[in-house]
């Protein structure tokens, strides 16, 4: 699905939809890191108007998705605290990093650094749909709360995957490096320790 | 106006409109930084829910208002090239931590920034004012925009000395530390070059 190569255990749905306060925290963070990241990546991109625009829009998008989930939060009395460290974003950055060749050039760094996103936004989109599925019967609302974010985050993949094809302008090289992540995010997926957070 | 000691020299709007192109790329910065430094507080202010959800609003709006700049300057067909440092912002930030007393607690280092954050919106906020009297004539929709986003940096600048007290708790702290950043706003602001750039 969506350019991902292995699914995600099943059990991770299980575990997230019995710790939900947990799951609803580290998602509220990740929508806040999403937007900054977007925000981090805009100002790479100065020399790309179009691209640029794309990716403060898709903050603010981010943003009122952060509001959402803490409006569940709230009506839930959950409060939110801290940040857990997203190893899972963290070390795909890592390993794509030391995949590229040394001395890459500035844009192929960003065209990197747009495809990440477009993964770590596919497999939360998978991820979404999986709690969804879990949460069906149990809690309706939040499945359909779920249900739309799939839609929004399998939205943001394919702008990703637009804006790196853009930036690039070698469809070539976008499509290898497609390939090359895919593969680098498969090997990561199978290390995660199932925990119930968005990329656990 | 607005807890300002003292106004800007009326050369700096004369200035100013007599190079658009540079203070439109200069304010586009402006806004968007304004959107990374609200962001970095609401990550600080994880505690306070309310403080939190209000600074990521202003961080939206902040976005909105850099989408409208990048519209005007493709309208004027003017690139938007890399930010430049924003020495006043940063000196702010820096004298007003050398007021502040040694191994102060996080709480009251967050209400600072609040603070300072308050007073740029303030100056941005007169600024723009100027800026609007010296276009009235020669460009009236901009005069009209600086108009509109002069009551929007106002409206700003209320808001994060309310959110000050907030965090803080001790509304006698917030007016000392006001009455203290403002005398180092006032002496910093003696000190600008009056180039055509928002603190410039």
């Amino acid at each position: 699905m969506l350019g991902l190569l292995v699914a995600t255990d099943a059990r991770w749905a299980q575990g997230a939809a019995r710790d939900l306060p947990r799951v609803l925290c580290d998602h509220a963070h990740c929508e806040m890191k999403a937007a900054s990241n977007a925000l981090s990546l805009a100002g790479r991109c100065i020399g790309h108007a179009e691209v640029m625009r794309a990716l403060v829009e898709l903050a603010e998008e981010e943003l009122r998705h952060f509001r959402r989930v803490l409006e569940e939060l709230e009506r839930r009395g959950i409060a939110l605290g801290p940040p857990s460290e997203d190893w899972y974003a963290a070390e795909l950055r890592r390993r794509v990093a030391r995949g590229r060749a040394q001395g890459a050039l500035d844009g192929l760094v960003i065209v990197d650094r747009l495809l990440v996103a477009s993964f770590i936004e596919a497999r939360s989109c998978e991820r979404f749909k999986l709690l969804a599925s879990a949460l069906a019967s149990a809690d309706p609302a939040l499945s359909a709360f779920y249900d739309q974010l799939f839609a929004d985050e399998a939205r943001h993949h394919r702008l990703f995957c637009e804006l790196a094809t853009r930036v690039c302008g070698d469809e070539g090289h976008v499509r290898m490096r497609q390939s090359e992540i895919a593969l680098i995010e498969a090997a990561l997926v199978g290390e995660l320790p199932l925990a119930p957070e968005i990329h656990g």
